[in-house]
């Protein structure tokens, strides 16, 4: 063995052994937290009930417009909607019998079925930031993402213990043809991961390749009574649903598998200025896309969301990690619990274009809004920079630092004879200290959440080693994360089969780039 | 007029029109706030009785040490405590007994009645960071603070919005004796701040020299009967109350001021490491220096306070802004509520030595745990960093920007026929944007939050302007705020009464440095 090994299974020893007791501190390599605080209700009944009454005349009076998807119209046609042209009516209370043929709960596989995650009720999911186009490190600023990037950013949230799903398109990895790049990802999101996944949605073809890609892991009869995949649609904010959205969702509710529902509203562009009036809308364009999966095919799984921001006043740009937003979130959560579904709340947003002060005041507000509100699913949990314009390596990693954070918050606080160190106080006295107590001799190695990218030494240690802020220790935690990777085991039948799916797939159309 | 000042006065319109709509959007130069949301309670009943049955055991068994007072051990006796040397132990119930007499809510006036605070009930009260004996600012570094960074944060804090409050020692002046700063630090508080604030407690007679002071500014009659003035005492955890602070507590009590009662409890060395324990501990030790001043004189006004940590299992160093003191804080607000008393809890704590991502994603989760606890008081609200060491210039202005926020997210979400836009839909309809509505035009002012230190441009905008970040955009409004600071009227008479009180404290003694 050299020198060099031995150093550094040395130093990878103690690393693990690190690790394992922080692990333990907050309970060890969970699939999903269960959450053990309450939901944080903000509203009344009374006024929940008018933010219900304003969706239903929403829905009622204004309508919501079904673009390029005739099958879509046909079913709300059957369904007893009221229709013009592509122009959609609701009557009160329509949408809600609809939607209850969805489960409240139900558990998305994954093909290392100790990470398959429960979705709904107490259970709470973070999955990585998605869709940016741009990728971001200290070393090399803002570029375009590419597909190693978005492996690397597969391989990096593989590597946390705090998220506990892979997520979907974490970059657009722009150097593959738009009309190729969802198998790469896909394949990427399997072969780097042996957690959950999500599959593409940019079109109804590339939905189903996802699920088709899903089947050779899972197999066909598996996937056809159980979850292994989700796809997130957008509505096209303000009440319309494009056929490209509308089309993929029922193709992931046609195979039984989840649709994320999700419209986008920047309060004063695509919905109202103020709070409630864009909370209402938002909960009739959900309910809408909810109906149409279950319609598409009753009780497929459905996640109820919603992405709230606002905007700046002196220049027009849209803002994240707002409080507005925040607030808006918890009643959100609220009206989604009445409506017995699972919840897809914020995330880590920021406008910051750096992992600095900004982007994590920004984002610990947003985040801590979609625990508070009871989000089960949260996308966007790590690497949000930029208005969602860029995934930034350091941010990355000081989010999923902040999801581990949340894993405590989360549990709560312990009441019993040994938490209330009833027995502690005769041992150590007035005035004595509680270093060496048999009672913190027993619990101090799972009393407090300890977090990898903090620096918590004394002013005079962090100076002698460099006075480095959070976002450089960051930097140099993602190379050593990547550097140490090593992928999970899959089989190589499966592997193969896969890789040919997609190389079928590619041969047979020519490269789009739009 | 010279070119420059019509530069000035031009820029100086346009920042004051900018200001002014600012304010509009989530109330104007609102006193302290009135919150609109509720309180996260996250404790059942049933848990909550057994911490207060935990708390009753330890202050009936193992008992609290009253050291160098025995006035204070008087006060027990009369009380009906029992008492073996220093050592006091009260029976179940005794100090709830006693804590009926405290106002479950108070008003601590301001030399400007326009700034008077209402402690307590639904009000929340943002004060500066307390104590450190450094500074810190991007250009210097860390120094030892000084009477002049003393009254620059003065100034700062005075001239923002998001504050209330002009706290007490800001950071330690120490170019000025110890036993002399305490008149420099209250005669600037009442000399650039026309607020709030708190007066020395590291000395009886430092306590009542700062509670003459007010009596200078305010009459010796309205001080007798209204509260103008705080301490903050602290407990000297675990178990021991020193008879500096409580001969402190008992003076402010005496003049019917305020005592804020502050235990410090880092877990695993100043109490338990488990939560529970140290809440308990926390309840026991708040209880008996909220009673004690009682019995000085009852009905004087007194703060419940407490301010958990958490530590480092790596290296034994204190950590803040961690998970759970954030639960710990939402616990105690329920406990507090139940003694119907005034609440402090957290603020804007980390131990990061820069104002960086570590330090906002810390600050910010202890600040929202402030804010959800339901916190009526919030000491350490701007400047903290470096584990309380360091009085930071601008992580005050970053942490002063997210009190601002902090109006919008506790403002909640109003519910009216306006907010919920129930006309903007029929005008605007599916697919157009909200840019130009009606509805967008008549709300768009008030509707968001708008940060000052937040950059929330374009990529390619904020790259041209420099590619700053928020540290560094906060350096240059610090700056840019002493500059433009104007004190707030002082009646001459009162100042000279003020100059003279002063002058004649710091002869009648020599300097001492301890």
């Amino acid at each position: 063995m050299s020198d060099e090994v031995t150093a550094r299974s040395r130093h990878g020893g103690r690393e693990a052994r690190r690790r394992e007791r922080s692990h333990r501190a907050t309970g060890p390599g969970r699939p999903y937290i269960l959450r053990n605080i309450p939901t944080y209700d903000i509203l009344s009944e009374e006024n929940l009930a008018r933010i219900e009454r304003a969706a239903d005349r929403i829905l009622a009076e204004t309508g919501i417009e079904f673009r390029d998807d005739d099958a879509a119209l046909e079913l709300w046609r059957k369904a007893g909607a009221r229709i013009e042209d592509r122009l959609v009516r609701f009557e009160p209370g329509m949408l809600r019998e609809i939607l209850k043929t969805a489960p409240a709960e139900f558990t998305q596989h994954a093909r290392n079925p100790a990470n398959s995650v429960r979705i709904g009720g107490n259970s709470v999911v973070f999955a990585p930031a998605y869709g940016s186009p741009f990728v971001m490190d200290l070393d090399r600023g803002r570029r375009f993402g590419t597909l190693q990037d978005f492996e690397n950013f597969v391989k990096l949230a593989q590597s946390s213990p705090w998220l506990h799903h892979s997520g979907g398109t974490i970059c657009e990895p722009t150097d593959i043809p738009v009309n190729k790049r969802h198998l790469d990802m896909v394949y990427a999101h399997l072969r780097y991961s042996d957690r959950c996944f999500m599959g593409s949605v940019t079109a109804e073809e590339r939905s189903e390749d996802s699920i088709e890609m899903a089947r050779i892991v899972f197999g066909r009869d598996f996937v056809e009574k159980n979850c292994v995949i989700l796809g997130n649609v957008n509505v096209n904010s303000p009440l319309v649903w494009d056929g490209t959205m509308t089309r993929s969702l029922r193709a992931y509710a046609r195979a039984n598998q989840c649709a994320v529902v999700v419209p986008f509203i920047l309060g004063g562009a695509m919905g109202p200025v103020t709070n409630a009036g864009a909370i209402a809308q938002s909960l009739a364009e959900t309910m809408a896309g909810c109906a149409l999966a279950q319609l598409e095919r009753p009780g497929a799984p459905v996640v109820f969301g919603n992405f709230l921001s606002s905007m700046s006043l002196r220049s027009g740009s849209p803002t994240f990690g707002t409080p507005e937003p925040a607030i808006g979130s918890m009643v959100i959560g609220q009206l989604c619990r009445r409506l017995n579904l699972p919840l897809r709340c914020s995330g880590n947003f920021t406008t910051s274009k750096l992992p600095d002060a900004q982007a994590m005041t920004e984002g610990t507000m947003s985040m801590l809004a979609a625990i508070h509100c009871g989000a089960n699913f949260i996308l966007h949990s790590a690497g949000f920079l930029d208005g969602l314009l860029s995934m930034s390596y350091e941010k990355f990693v000081l989010d999923t630092d902040l999801c581990g954070a949340l894993h405590s918050y989360l549990d709560g606080v312990a009441i019993d004879d040994n938490q209330l160190a009833v027995d502690a106080f005769a041992e150590v006295g007035p005035g004595n200290h509680f270093f060496g107590s048999a009672h913190t001799m027993a619990n101090y190695e799972t009393a407090f959440w300890d977090s990898e990218t903090a620096d918590n030494d004394p002013f005079e240690k962090w100076e002698a080693a460099g006075s480095e802020d959070a976002a450089t220790r960051a930097n140099r935690l993602w190379k050593q994360k990547l550097r140490e990777f090593e992928p999970p085991p899959l089989d190589e039948g499966i592997d193969e089969a896969l890789k040919d799916f997609v190389a079928r797939k590619k041969a047979a159309m020519p490269d789009a780039w739009y």
